[in-house]
């Protein structure tokens, strides 16, 4: 039996709420963004599907912008495609374009720079309205610190010190853009400032947002100098680094392809 | 036996999700902030607690900062009573500030203005990470006719028309010192904008503003005209007026003293 319809290459652009997923990637310990598109893309097309994203995200981590491709011999317009999946998925999930791209085009490989963001309340009491998407820390941290450390980190350096403490061996040589740190003052009634922790590089090792960030931390808080990270990258050790910030301040925040 | 410890009044500043409570005032239906926040009191202070709130505000609607008052014989310092409050609400409520007040401050009686900003998002696809904080309106509203019809409705008027269908029979003379519309483009992938409705008064009726809003979405629609607000008001039917809009876009923004 001949197909005579040609395979098509969509791309799709997305942004989740990552606090109910084990992140994008399927995997067998809970629900993915990953299984939920692909079950919602099934149903429309009726045909089996298989979605490529731009990034593994761990657990708990949001995305502003996540970009993904699937294959499909649909012959579905693309404004139906986005209707018809906009209202299978959960409301954690939504699709904000579907479009024809050329079959090179790769949601992963072709991605040319990430920007994470790494929001912080750092507030004397929590804020029910930021709840679950910032971490909260009480305790006054030095932003000039943070943003001397974090301008140190910027360039291509070995950054295995920041990788997971169980990496598989792969090289860890990256090219960070920038890592930007800011703060804005909150309005009363809440007292003390929303922290912001930019970071740009065309990829990532696995946790490396996050143990910068867990790294920063510590420099806000006095406990390690402002002027330690070429040291801290040249050992190459994670061991020396901070911990990893929880998962929930983390969002995907800008994409460039 | 005597009680020779003096009583103090408390002035709490709050703010909450609303979204797992039936509103601010206990109520025998659900958990309400009120019934939350006496229980903590009681537990802090080992006495009866009965809280007395700005504003009754209906089950969804949140808070960025509520006023309430409580009296006390408890002799720990405000500062002990915030942090202990603060680790036994939970999450979605959050104390942060507990002032002694002389006793003619009433949250309620002594308040002048209070704010509500309702927020809604006029876009194609829905915000997952705005999700459960704005009102999601896909068909394009007309932001001028409903500024235009937001400003008529400022100034002392009968506001019968705006106020729950079964009203308890009481006065709906009210003076609506704001009602203030804007809009701003969203950043992509987000593809339309943010509409936001302030609306400020000494005070409001019950569903007052959700109605308004309803009233002015229809404005936005081209269902009713931008200067069609006079007459309205003159009707004082409530079965004239939009529908109330949903609960969960609405905050209580502001408060003056």
């Amino acid at each position: 039996m001949k197909n005579s319809k040609p395979r098509r290459r969509l791309r799709l652009t997305l942004s989740f709420d990552g606090e109910p997923y084990c992140g994008f990637q399927s995997q067998p310990n809970g629900p993915t963004v990953q299984a939920a598109l692909e079950k919602a893309l099934a149903q429309v097309t009726q045909q089996k599907a298989v979605v490529v994203g731009c990034s593994r995200t761990d657990a708990g981590v949001h995305a502003r912008v996540y970009i993904a491709h699937t294959d499909t011999l649909s012959t579905l317009p693309v404004e139906r495609l986005r209707a018809a999946l906009n209202s299978l998925l959960p409301a954690t999930i939504a699709v904000h374009d579907v479009a024809d791209v050329k079959p090179r085009f790769h949601a992963q490989r072709s991605v040319k720079r990430k920007t994470y963001r790494y929001v912080i309340l750092n507030a004397p009491v929590r804020d029910p309205l930021s709840r679950g998407r910032a971490w909260h820390l009480y305790e006054n941290l030095n932003v000039g610190a943070m943003r001397a450390a974090g301008r140190a980190l910027q360039g291509t350096h070995d950054f295995s010190c920041f990788q997971a403490s169980d990496p598989l061996p792969r090289p860890a040589r990256r090219k960070l853009l920038r890592c930007a740190v800011s703060a804005r003052q909150l309005p009363p009634p809440m007292q003390g400032r929303e922290i912001t922790i930019d970071v740009e590089a065309p990829g990532f090792l696995k946790y490396m947002v996050r143990n910068i960030v867990g790294t920063l931390v510590e420099v806000g808080r006095g406990k390690r100098a402002r002027n330690s990270m070429a040291k801290l990258l040249r050992s190459k050790d994670r061991k020396l680094a901070g911990p990893t910030a929880p998962a929930h301040g983390l969002t995907l925040h800008d994409l460039r392809y």
